[in-house]
């Protein structure tokens, strides 16, 4: 048994709980914030036995690793730049933190 | 030295942290959410030393333990079911699950 | 590789996450409630690289460590004190609990 740690994006979490309760991956949300002003990220907690570890670290890989999205900036906030601004501009979205901690007692009651 | 990491439901919450109270032993509460559509759960972290982590583990399963309670449902819901709905049901209500994870320091500052 | 958890107090946390940012320490932030009575306090979760825990702790104890204050209490509240409630008086505030957990894995995706 390990608990798994993982700290996503507020935009990924959904995802990743639908993804968990299929696969029937018992996970405990916590709300968190910071980490360089990056806004609101979702605290997972996981416990999960020893040969599902790697399952999980890919489902949380495959749903959070940042990746780049085209996004077209607000107009108002671009008075300053020259005419390319209303094009889209590429931003870094995702990325997710994860710890797999050991654990010396499980239990449920 | 261990840390205890105890998921219960919000409504053994409170009963919980009495407890915990009167006998001395120190956690932070977390406002948690998740695990199949269960609702609102709370997070005990404890910091507590090797000796007494038996005595917590068993203030967290008398407390929070899964087990049966009898419901009466809500009529306005059960205009499909036949006549039965009035009386109570039994439903489960309850349960903990704990993790004791190893620390390799403590302090307070 | 270890996870730092530490609790410090509300009133403490803003400046201790000035020093994070500053430092280039990541930490993720929790609202945690309790502790005997202890109103809000803020859970910091740090993933640290081995060499630089000593350096962690020394701005969590810096920071957030218990010391006096003098504080005037509020004069309407002292009616059945006699006359020597309007000076101030020393009052513990800050302290830090802190956890430092192995970890076997660390992923950043
Ligand atoms: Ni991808
Ligand atoms: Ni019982
Ligand atoms: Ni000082």
């Amino acid at each position: 048994m390990k608990l798994i740690i993982a700290i996503v994006q507020d935009k990924d979490s959904n995802r990743l709980s639908s993804q968990f309760i299929e696969a029937n991956v018992r996970a405990t949300k916590l709300s968190t914030t910071g980490g360089f002003l990056r806004s609101g990220n979702t605290t997972f907690m996981i416990g999960i036995e020893d040969e599902r570890v790697d399952e999980v670290l890919a489902m949380i890989k495959e749903t959070s690793h940042a990746r780049e999205q085209f996004m077209t900036p607000p107009v108002n906030l671009d008075v300053t730049m020259d005419g390319a601004s209303a094009y889209p501009v590429e931003v870094q979205v995702g990325g997710a933190t994860v710890f797999v901690l050991p654990i010396e007692q499980f239990h449920q009651f």
